[in-house]
């Protein structure tokens, strides 16, 4: 398997709405053991990779997570960017905005949540919440969200332009699968305190948002900000993709570490007299 | 091995000094084999707590880690608080201040840093260095940094009453350990990245560094907030020794996952209707 194989799998491409199913594995492994050893040797390149883009601290990258409660964007976070140091990893949760974020213009609380140069930043929901339940639930008018579009990959062609990658996951989960996790969430006393029953108000729409998905990733999958469609009925597959996209960008993008700006033996010496 | 127990033995205490030494094994494994297979027990234990913690998002955890250059404060994030969800953290570097940063009292950054309710923040150097290096190179009067002890000690305190255990780690690692870890830094070119030829200024001054070091643990070693000495020559001692500091703490602050506020089995009926 060739680099940017996966991304090539698991781009979305115009017409082609979602791809893959969310049980499908288009890609890679088909079982979880296979999925686990791959995650191992994953886990030792990007390991490198990041050390390296670290180190230069002049490009950065931004892993957007997008999907329907349950989709698993807690757990991506876990055990796909758990795969690197912590210290390299900028986490940033968007929840409902707050009245002060909600006097500013949608992009103001992410700008000021992006990943510095040499960071992976992960986005667990988004600018995109803005174009998705904010049209579902008509939180704005139809002329704002339809404005959005552009802006977001004006803004999202601005940041690449800086030196940001931007790698944006659809996590993609069927209705029923949406059902089982509920329902394990219920019935497990310590997993419990996930549950929102206002989860259901957005499953009850779960049409409209299928609808407003499609439209976000037809309208802003670009080369700037490409979107990709991960299968993420099975947690094991939807690690793996992610983890895989992951390596594949930092791969593309092959980070070096910065020459020294000193002579290593002189320095060498002097440690050695210290 | 009771809870509390590595937090009593590496605790500080006035007349102690650094108590332990740099290459000790004062309490716990003394063998690195021994370390790791305890680190996996410790590694479930932490992420069970971490949840309740994050899920009750009312206290938070601060772990503040100094040491000299190449003590491995790097390491210690990656190994072992890399053992809990890295949504659960929030981890900041302290570098040298901005001009911006200078023009504000010292606390001002920390206090923009701090950890939300429900996180574990680390802090990557502190508010301390600005009674080390600040003191050791002059950066400010004595009067100034003389002042700052009893301030760091209420800010402290006043975090303490704000609902954020603190928990202070020196890691602790000798001079010529050090040595070694600098040679090995420029010997290694995929790890040269991290050599700075002023990291020998500091060593040049070792001895003003471990006494200015001697006075912060004696000083701000309070019940609010409790100075550890981790001896840190062995870098799975000090991994080790700092997850069970992290292990014991939850523990002691036993976080609970809050109570639904929802009917539970009408929930379910809901789910399985939709």
């Amino acid at each position: 398997m060739g680099t940017g194989s996966v991304r090539d799998k698991l781009r979305v491409r115009g017409g082609r709405k979602f791809g893959a199913g969310p049980g499908d594995f288009p890609v890679g492994p088909t079982s979880k053991s296979n999925a686990a050893k791959q995650l191992v040797s994953t886990g030792e390149k990007l390991d490198r990779l990041q050390e390296a883009l670290y180190a230069g601290a002049s490009r950065s990258v931004l892993l957007v997570l997008q999907g329907m409660d349950t989709s698993g964007k807690g757990g991506t976070i876990r055990h796909a960017c758990g795969l690197v140091n912590p210290q390299g990893l900028h986490i940033k949760s968007f929840k409902k905005p707050t009245r002060a974020e909600l006097r500013h213009d949608f992009l103001w609380r992410i700008r000021r949540a992006l990943p510095a140069p040499g960071m992976i930043g992960v986005f667990d929901r988004s600018h995109y919440e803005d174009v998705l339940i904010a049209r579902v639930d008509n939180l704005v008018k139809p002329d704002v969200w339809e404005a959005r579009y552009d802006r977001i990959n004006a803004f999202e062609r601005e940041l690449a332009d800086s030196g940001v990658v931007i790698v944006k996951c659809f996590l993609h989960i069927s209705k029923e699968e949406q059902r089982k996790r509920l329902i394990a969430r219920l019935e497990r006393p310590e997993k419990r305190w996930k549950y929102n029953p206002a989860d259901l108000d957005a499953r009850a729409r779960w049409d409209d948002y299928q609808a407003v998905y499609a439209d976000v990733l037809a309208r802003c999958d670009t080369d700037a900000a490409p979107w990709f469609v991960v299968p993420a009925d099975h947690k094991w597959y939807r690690n793996w993709a992610v983890s895989q996209l992951l390596l594949e960008t930092l791969e593309e993008m092959d980070p070096q570490l910065p020459q020294p700006s000193f002579d290593v033996q002189a320095e060498l010496d002097r440690v050695k007299a210290s």
